[in-house]
């Protein structure tokens, strides 16, 4: 007996992997499993080796990745009492840059006894932070030389790149770089092992790997210029026949088929990156429409049908979201985070004490107090860059800032005021898109904090004068991929043909919106007229003391 | 049988008096008696009939400064066993401007029953801040006619000082005013209590009043200009005759003599201030060596040969603090205010625990975790607005800082960055007075703050690059009063003929002595720096953020 068709999406997570089973037709997510990777983040020592890692390591095993199908796809099937024969299809996100060597076979050389205690030989995962002189070097020599392609990254190639953790193995472990026949994501490598072939999909490769639909990679005189021994890099153990996403990578071998309980030949997506994957799972597959996904840190993405190059975005790529179109993606390094901050190592006992007491956690009480107070009534204003700006000035040493406090300050007007320089701080990204073009008409929100706080998403909507949606799922990453894999199944196999129509059949928004209060706009213009100058001021150079305080602390931990 | 020679000082607080028997030829203070006085500040209502004050109003009652006489005086020679033969002299020092309306013969307006009932008819306290709208107005018009005082007070005249409480009296209560034959400060009224003579001292005739000792008061046509009625105010309700501190007031009365148990006729001093009168208890009596009172706010005091005028300081007193010398003062006016806010507002549970459990003041455990980082090593950097700037930037409505902040700050980092912060506070007043040529080689304090927090001394001395000494006594005013006593009596009476004298005899500093740590220095040079470029460009009209934020509160509030 045949049934409703359904599709499943696999979230590899920085902590553990995800599958989420969904019904083709109406997107409802039936069942879901987790694994939490045996290994998790490797970022002290070597599995069985125990070899230490120095601090900025984070490494991951690839082992787990396998586990993850061997374990969650047969329990959501069991969950569900779904029969193999009405999955349809299988999409996968990834965390990105996540990266590693293998064998010609895909046999990642951790695996291999000769490399398994080098930990170059090991995955190395988008937070590994050890990079920098890597990174460094290619900024430095990219604008010595014009490179065109560096003002699609706002001016920056990051230390959590392809091209830096690829460069780094070759400083640290020539050998190992020898012995890779293949440097690939982690992202492709797992479709690799379901389909049995090497397909690497156009999201990482263009936000990632530096690639672009019309000009390939970086050119191989720039690589030599980087290191001569890294010359054939692109051709020899990368590839330039990228996918874009959207696209059937292949069907389940029977190996896969064996792992998961699903039928061989099942059809499986080109591989996709978690922030990515969740902008159609948050309905969104046109221009016009920015979806953050907000959680420690926000992550802003935008569909153009132009290549623009907008000043501090993180990148642009044809085909990096939504196959036709131009993905360009923007973030804030810290969101979630400050508040975090904020609860954790600036809230006096009173407020614990009486948030303990209403059994409320000390966030909520804290929006409570917070949403009495209108929009400059605190006196304070702040410039949210606790952990540096990403998006518009590409900066990590920029820090925090406070101006305002009076000795009747208290912790509430505080907290709010964090969340309003959150807010400003995607303000100055939706402007800067604009001027440059890029319109952005509303709002769409996906991840923790949108959930858990309605002051937030409030003062967002007064202080971008755009109304604030919410993408309905909770696992929007997982939903994304289980909406590819319909799209790699296509409408005759009971699927979509095109991720459009899979997001007009599969996303969905939550009723509430959020929006713009007329007189709590006009007080925000004037703040965020404040914030703007203050951006300018200690973030172009006029000022640069944040900087001097970042050398001064460098320096007096040192002596 | 006549024994050691005595002094009494008495110092007026806010909440109480204080009596202090001192012994003249080694300053050694053998007894203290203290009386709270019954009325307190009254703030709410009026005694007796109950009748409602509004917000900012502080006022007291006379009657507790006759009672402090009563009370303390015969309790400290009871104490000590002392006679009244052997105390030569007697000093007060009292708060400042604090000032009423009196009859001819010194009754307070307020212990007659017809006025009893008018609250201008009561003693307004020095923190009294109704007569805000009377500031501006002498202010504007002290402006627009170009008079030339106005830079002795760093350019303003505060709502706090003389003629804006007189003219806050003859513009709410024009009876009251027209009753009043005098006005008259509570230093001066409680010296003609002691002696029946009025005489008006120097200090607070020209630190509130506006006086000097070469261009005396404002003309009559400047007060014309302020209010036709005031006119005549100095001829006729004030004196053009001032005393300068340090002379002989005169004896006391028959009536004095049965309040307190002493001698008619014994030796008292010309009225003196708090502050001003702890700088020779403080063993200063020459240029050169600056006085700090460090508690809630701080009072800078310091002495100079000529008259200058330096930007932004509080006032310029010929004979103002020791008789022969220009007094200079200045001040900030949250010090101690803002690491009381910052343990209240700002630290989470962990540390009220740890202290807890210790048996330490949390300001103790801060101090010492604070005391562990190297300068600079915070990463933070604040500017000390919390309740505004006094010097010298003289404005109210300027407002904390603090910048540097990153996910990792924690509470001990911020409190020794709000120590550093009024530190720098300190070290642009020591600027602003050696630019005009007012010479600071070291700084000697008293007060609370330097009873209690020895890594804030090490780094003002380290900020300031001076020694930071630490007087003797825990009561510097009445100690001084004392001395100013002993002066009064003469020596042939077995005091001092000058107040010099008294001070190498009587004033003591500790032996603890903060010298600068170079290394210190230079990191403190260069923050700093930064510290005063960030003060010039928010204080000095450059970026008028904090204004616009206050602005925008009292329009929210408003609302």
């Amino acid at each position: 007996m045949s049934g409703k068709k359904h599709a499943i999406g696999v979230d590899f997570g920085t902590e553990s992997g995800r599958a989420v089973l969904v019904e083709v037709d109406t997107g409802r997510e039936v069942a879901t499993a987790i694994y939490p990777y045996r290994n998790g983040v490797i970022d002290e020592s070597l599995p069985e080796s125990g070899l230490r890692l120095d601090p900025d390591w984070a490494l991951q095993d690839p082992a787990d990745y396998v586990e993850t199908f061997k374990q969650t796809i047969p329990a959501v099937l069991r969950q569900a009492g779904v029969s193999a024969e009405d999955v349809i299809g299988l999409g996968i996100d990834f965390t990105a840059c996540t990266m590693m060597p293998t064998k010609k076979d895909g046999t990642p050389l951790c695996f291999l006894k000769e490399w398994r205690e080098n930990p170059h030989a090991w995955v190395k995962l988008w937070k590994h932070h050890a990079a920098q002189p890597e990174a460094d070097r290619i900024n430095q020599v990219a604008r010595e030389r014009g490179e065109p392609w560096l003002n699609r990254y706002g001016g920056r190639i990051s230390s959590e790149w392809f091209f830096s953790k690829a460069l780094q193995i070759l400083d640290e472990a020539p050998q190992v770089y020898a012995a890779a026949d293949r440097l690939i994501e982690g992202a492709d490598w797992v479709v690799w092992q379901l389909t049995g072939e090497e397909k690497r999909n156009s999201c990482t490769a263009g936000y990632k790997a530096i690639w672009s639909k019309r000009d390939g990679f970086p050119t191989n005189a720039y690589v030599r210029a980087l290191d001569p021994r890294l010359e054939r890099v692109i051709d020899e153990k990368m590839s330039r026949t990228i996918y874009p996403i959207g696209q059937r990578a292949g069907g389940l071998t029977a190996r896969a088929a064996e792992w998961t309980g699903l039928k061989p030949g099942t059809a499986v997506a080109i591989a996709n990156v978690d922030a990515h994957v969740s902008v159609p799972a948050a309905t969104v597959t046109e221009p016009g429409r920015m979806v953050m996904i907000m959680g420690t840190s926000t992550c802003h993405m935008v569909l153009g049908a132009e290549m623009k190059e907008v000043p501090g975005m993180c990148g642009v790529v044809e085909d990096g979201i939504i196959p036709g179109l131009f993905g360009f993606e923007a973030g804030q390094s810290g969101v979630g985070d400050i508040f975090a901050w904020f609860v954790e190592n600036a809230v006096p006992p009173e407020y614990h004490d009486e948030a303990k007491s209403r059994g409320l956690d000390l966030h909520k009480l804290l929006e409570e107090k917070a949403a009495r107070l209108q929009p400059g009534e605190s006196g304070l204003l702040a410039v949210d860059w606790w952990n540096g700006n990403r998006s518009v000035l590409v900066d990590v040493d920029l820090t925090g800032l406070l101006i305002g406090a009076t000795l009747a300050t208290e912790a509430p007007e505080i907290y709010r005021t964090l969340i309003e320089a959150t807010a400003f701080g995607t303000r100055a990204i939706i402007e800067s898109f604009e001027e440059s073009n890029v319109a952005i008409r509303e709002l769409v929100t996906t991840g923790g904090l949108p959930e858990r706080n309605k002051l937030l998403m409030q003062i967002y909507a007064d202080v971008t004068g755009r109304e604030m949606k919410v993408a309905a799922s909770k696992q929007a990453g997982a939903l994304g991929s289980a909406m590819f894999g319909a799209v790699a199944a296509g409408k005759a196999a009971g699927g979509y043909d095109t991720i459009f129509e899979a997001a007009q059949k599969m996303a969905r928004l939550k009723d509430e919106v959020y929006r713009p209060i007329a007189a709590h706009q006009r007080s925000y213009d004037l703040l965020y007229a404040e914030y703007k100058r203050l951006h300018d001021y200690f973030g172009r150079g006029e000022n640069n003391v944040m900087k001097t305080l970042k050398r001064l602390k460098a320096e007096a931990r040192a002596n």
